[in-house]
């Protein structure tokens, strides 16, 4: 049984890639960067994207940041959704419960069936909040042209080597909550380095959602995302 | 394609009947009950099985309490596993990577595969350890006689709402890290009002596995559980 289950999940993941492509040539047709934003349940994605889009991105001096949509990956609710559209941001929700009992990820053809209900014209970023989990999301590409994930500092040192594929697999990890740092027994330095262990060189960033400490860092990279040129396909 | 998914998932789930069913027939003819503990990542499982481990569990007056192995699902390691077994408490690591890059949750199959390394003629109760995750672990059940999950105020008051399978599947709620309350904007009662909206009627425990507060009340729970008669199969 075990070996034919690896199979299905091979062929699930060969043609997940090949519907991530089909997504990612819409998203370059119409000139749209996105980011997919993974972290575990809790760790503060929406409160960063709210901190954030509150102000807006940065844009070149004299000129308007990036226009960013946010498609919102959730098992069941639209708790997350209702909260980013409060702020008069273009948000999409999609839920994963028809499938499995509710799927503990987004996938390829999860994001296609909603891509319709994104406004691909008016927009230059979107942010894909993926369903709060640190090991299935990591598994599906979806079209994005860069991963980011956030890990809490309430989560402890060890997550990076108890979920290397998701620390490894993306290109930028928002240390969050750190205006908790002083009620904690949480040392930054043990954190990094095993940070460092399993991703060599990636970059990061020490952040308060809550506070907004450290913010206009991560506005600046979504900003740069929505700025880089296509992967050439 | 989605309907196949659907229809390899279902058997997935009837074939992992079938094996929890024979689990909970070596688990009671060995005389040991189980419970399937969960969370997401970083709400502090292990960190209260060292606190309730380190005093062992509660028994009748003047008889020692019951013996307690815990198993220990990760998708890759044995942090936890090394954490535990420094209380002289027998532990078992069970590991995930093979499956998938890494299975999300654990199995009744991959259980059943440790299960002759687990000591079960020397312990009353078995604790399983599951993946950190609040999606997949709640759809599969491994032969247990209870499950716990492990709810962090880090991780905001709608985690119920959000995941609600996890939240309807489990017969307590232990609400961890209860020392950060001051320093957090969590409402107490609001979560404990979206818990009742999913899950009517479960019991729940304040606790803080850092500073032990309400760690009694844990337990004497799983004592309690060690304690049952086996349900009739």
């Amino acid at each position: 049984m075990h070996r034919t289950k690896v199979t299905v999940a091979e062929g699930v993941l060969d043609a997940n890639e090949t519907i991530a492509l089909a997504n990612r040539a819409d998203f370059d047709d119409a000139g749209v960067r996105v980011v997919n934003l993974m972290s575990a349940p809790g760790a503060g994605k929406t409160t960063l994207l709210e901190r954030v889009l509150e102000d807006g991105l940065p844009g070149p001096p004299g000129t308007d940041g990036p226009r960013v949509g946010v498609l919102e990956g959730d098992v069941q609710g639209s708790i997350d959704a209702e909260r980013i559209s409060a702020l008069h941001v273009p948000v999409t929700q999609l839920n994963t419960d028809p499938g499995f009992g509710g799927e503990c990820h987004l996938d390829a053809n999860m994001v296609r069936s909603a891509l319709p209900a994104v406004p691909l014209g008016e927009i230059d970023l979107l942010v894909i909040e993926n369903v709060g989990n640190l090991v299935c999301p990591a598994e599906f590409r979806v079209g994005e042209d860069a991963r980011a994930m956030v890990s809490s500092v309430t989560e402890g040192e060890d997550k990076p080597l108890k979920y290397p594929l998701m620390f490894r697999t993306c290109e930028l990890v928002v240390v969050n909550k750190i205006d908790l740092l002083p009620h904690l027994d949480f040392c930054v330095e043990d954190f990094l380095g095993n940070l460092q262990r399993v991703n060599p060189g990636v970059p990061h960033m020490l952040v308060s959602a809550r506070t907004g400490e450290g913010i206009d860092s991560f506005a600046g990279w979504l900003a740069g995302i929505a700025a880089r040129e296509p992967v050439p396909r």
